[in-house]
């Protein structure tokens, strides 16, 4: 079911900090910062040859990571994302294997602007997946 | 400097149940379980089409996931690696930006039997940063 890694995504305290270090010090292909006000979050993209890593920064009120950060004022590994064909079509298979999918279960349109789920950390060994229908 | 995102590792509490999960509910490609007593973890290599999962448990004495998993019993994302062409070369250049290596700063023979860095996660936005020169 799950196919591509599609991205890994880091909260990070200091967005322009983290990106210049992407870029300087590790010498990755790093992006201009882009805000996702609906949402809420300023990210960067930094384009490995295989996968992406997304810094992400929280933006305005509410923002889905701000409580992330607050228990990890340092940063963390926020989520993976796994692509998938068929995100109804795996919704279903792991309601189906007791898996809880967040949010109610209806997939909504992700950064991406394709439609995305979450599923419970406490399901997947203390990380939160993000599948992504591409 | 880096390349391809070799593989992201996650610790977990129970290896058998994760291989399973990853196989049965989200259809992955999973491999049978290898002891790497030098490393002191017993590995299952999950395949995506463009990079590796790696599940991790403690293997025997000190293992280094052992206090991880004590601090984070779900268990968690343990680290990212990033592929890099020349180690010594990585390592002379993030010494230089003033990222602390672990383990004072020479290479080891990883798990993949290639040479192998951990970078300090208090200086990478709190992620642990494996190296692995390919």
């Amino acid at each position: 079911m799950i196919g591509r890694l599609n991205h890994v995504a880091i909260a990070v305290p200091d967005l322009k900090a983290a990106a210049a270090q992407y870029r300087d010090t590790l010498g990755a292909s790093v992006g201009a910062p882009q805000d996702e006000p609906e949402h809420g979050v300023t990210v960067v993209f930094i384009e490995l040859p295989n996968t992406k890593i997304e810094l992400l920064y929280p933006l305005g009120e509410g923002s889905p990571i701000a409580g992330f950060l607050e228990k990890n004022p340092g940063g963390g590994i926020h989520h993976i994302c796994y692509e998938v064909d068929d995100i109804h079509a795996a919704r279903d298979r792991l309601a189906a294997e007791g898996a809880r999918v967040l949010g109610g279960g209806e997939p909504k349109i992700g950064a991406h602007g394709k439609p995305v789920l979450f599923l419970h950390p406490k399901d997947f060994n203390g990380c939160l997946i993000e599948l992504e229908q591409v």
